[in-house]
């Protein structure tokens, strides 16, 4: 893949596609591509646009970008189609562009969050099946939950793409579930983000955006201790260390390795 | 149906099933039969129990007991199965006991109210098609909106009652758009609440509760003036006199003939 390489622009000349809360995207080196690019930006509780939460959280991006890479390359070994294509540097990787569907899809396994409050049921109570929820994906409106029936009467995904998405979210549940119970770790929640990869005439979607602990909720098995934004969200602190110990656990940062302070860092 | 009629007990003797905020069940005359008795009792903006607002308008019961009646009555000539048996009197009908479902269902033809708000939808845009929503009925909780995977993950009905309802919300939507068209008014929006009717081994699904202005929003076609509860949770006034309007539409009072103060009414 390193056919890439020749024809990279510096970053300042890139043209910038989309900037979100904590990746920006950039074009890519080739037609079809884009760069995801972590930031180390944390914000959470936007129900309106004042009431939100933000701060900058030095090596967070970097910590995302290394976990993220690791998950989807091991869903893409097993036949999970996404958007990922390789990691390019400490925080950014080279991905396909899809076009994004503009939902949220959340597998919970327990009780946590938003289902624990809304439903009253206890946090940390074991979900007697993994449930999925749908939400739409705009920050002005505080990303509602929607059902089925709204997503196809807006015309946001058709049955069969739901059909789809949730076949695709039930598999990445079962690897997740299973690679960080081998680690010692929970996999309480997780939002996946999904988009349509079209391939000449064919149309496929594939999971998209990270999978990282700003998007899932992981506890540890034995402290119960989150290692996951729930520390930035709750104001627990740690947030960088529990990241870390993620990494470390899923074998992707040796003992001596400090993701934060170590290695050439991108000047942006 | 008189055979009912000799084994009336008082109604201070009466058997009190459940109060609910607008209605109250007795125990029935026989087995598997209950007393729905219309309160004139307003509420609404359940959120939280310190927030509901509340209001004992005169008259609202013994209108929606006689809307209710016409409505189930045509529903079930049209054999779309209720727990209504027939009215006894100026606020009481005789029903079906049932197995309620905790489930709130709502379908929606044109946006307003909650999913208005919610999805940033300016309030009366005709919908691309109905929507059918499912809230968990839960005062303490406010009702939340829930999916198909809160309902069977949680128990609340099968896919098959799921399957059930829904098709029993089509027909109860095309069947009441109709009858309203007819007289005028626009069916914006309606709330059922369904039950297992047990028959020996067979159970099968009925519309339950009450079909009302308080459970539906109803727009006059020319004026656009709301004939339904928005009057009250917008502090509009003339509630009763919107209700009224509705009865004498449907043909149900004559025009000399006034619900709120006239014929004899029951002591409670």
């Amino acid at each position: 893949m390193d056919f890439l390489k020749p024809r990279y622009t510096p970053m300042n000349r890139r043209r910038r596609i989309y900037e979100g809360k904590a990746k920006v995207l950039y074009e890519g080196p080739e037609p079809g591509t884009l760069i995801q690019h972590f930031k180390d930006d944390a914000t959470a509780f936007n129900v309106t646009a004042n009431a939100k939460k933000h701060e900058v959280i030095d090596g967070k991006g970097v910590l995302n970008n290394r976990i993220s890479e690791y998950l989807f390359q091991h869903l893409n070994d097993i036949g999970i189609p996404t958007h990922f294509i390789r990691r390019l540097n400490m925080r950014e990787q080279l991905i396909r562009e899809v076009e994004i569907i503009p939902l949220q899809v959340v597998v919970r396994n327990v009780a946590a969050g938003s289902l624990a409050t809304r439903l009253g049921i206890e946090e940390g109570t074991q979900l007697p099946r993994s449930i999925i929820e749908f939400y739409y994906k705009n920050d002005a409106l505080g990303d509602p939950m929607v059902s089925e029936e709204h997503i196809t009467a807006f015309g946001w995904a058709s049955p069969q793409e739901i059909d789809d998405i949730m076949a695709l979210a039930i598999r990445v549940n079962d690897f997740l579930s299973g690679l960080f119970l081998g680690v010692g770790i929970r996999l309480v929640d997780f939002k996946l983000e999904t988009g349509r990869l079209w391939e000449g005439e064919m149309m496929r979607i594939v999971v998209a955006d990270e999978i990282s602990p700003d998007s899932c909720r992981l506890w540890d098995i034995k402290s119960k201790d989150k290692l996951d934004k729930d520390r930035f969200r709750r104001d627990m602190g740690g947030l960088v260390e529990a990241y870390t110990e993620v990494a470390r656990r899923l074998g992707i940062l040796s003992e001596n390795d400090n993701p934060v302070t170590g290695g050439p860092r991108l000047v942006q």
